[in-house]
């Protein structure tokens, strides 16, 4: 029996769900129970996803950022642990909550750790550089009321 | 003969040095040539360090948060890459750029990938949630220029 490898479901779900928006492929390598434990600034921290909400939270950043792509720098995989260094980049075509689109390309980074039990991602603990991403799209962001 | 594995090297650099203030320990565990790969928001992103710099950095950071304390969440370890989430607390007790002190404690998230290669850590690539800092210390980012 070959089995998919946890680097390599991680390897997928970046290039296929997120880069390539193959929502589908998201049943194939996400536990329906996915738990996000760490995730500053994303509407679904300490939340736990099932497969739509799962898709949902894929589905809202693409359509904001529709060239979105993850470009790995770091993997690394231990028992049922994988982590990854990346930057993103795309460009805001649409509305985000205080965040009016504006056409802007922004590029930043972050590092995630994503769980993974019997061949199933089970959830992440993320840190992405959100300053920078608010400065790349130039928000106002004390009028805006994010920042006291 | 045996040898400092990787991951304890990681763990007493954050007990001993980041956590303790040893500046000592840093001797044994880092390579006289240490490399920032990324840190967005850290002075010293992008440079190359030497022990005496390397310290310097530490010092800076226990210096304006001499309360520090890293409190790893996860940490696993492939080949010569130790990756650790964790959690940073600390009280501001020195005036930082911009941030004057007021005494208040943050407590935010981050991601670090280190580089172990003949037992010394030589570099790293990491990610911390600065957003979070700049509003736990109410930072009037706009009017100090960190925003346009």
């Amino acid at each position: 029996m070959s089995r998919i490898t946890p680097k390599e479901i991680i390897l997928k779900l970046i290039d296929e769900v997120w880069n390539k928006g193959n929502l589908d492929v998201v049943d194939e390598l996400v536990c329906p129970k996915y738990e996000i434990k760490n995730d500053p600034g994303d509407a679904y921290e300490f939340k736990t996803l099932n497969l739509s909400t799962f898709k949902q939270r894929v589905k809202f950043t693409r359509d904001a950022f529709p060239d979105v792509q993850f470009n790995i720098k770091d993997l690394l995989c231990e028992d049922g642990k994988v982590a990854i260094s990346w930057f993103m980049s795309g460009t805001q075509e649409k509305d985000l909550p205080n965040l009016p689109a504006a056409g802007k390309k922004i590029n930043v980074s972050g590092l995630t750790i994503y769980y993974v039990s019997e061949g199933k991602i089970t959830g992440h603990w993320q840190v992405f550089d959100r300053l920078n991403v608010l400065i790349q799209l130039e928000a106002n962001i004390v009028r805006n009321g994010l920042i006291a």
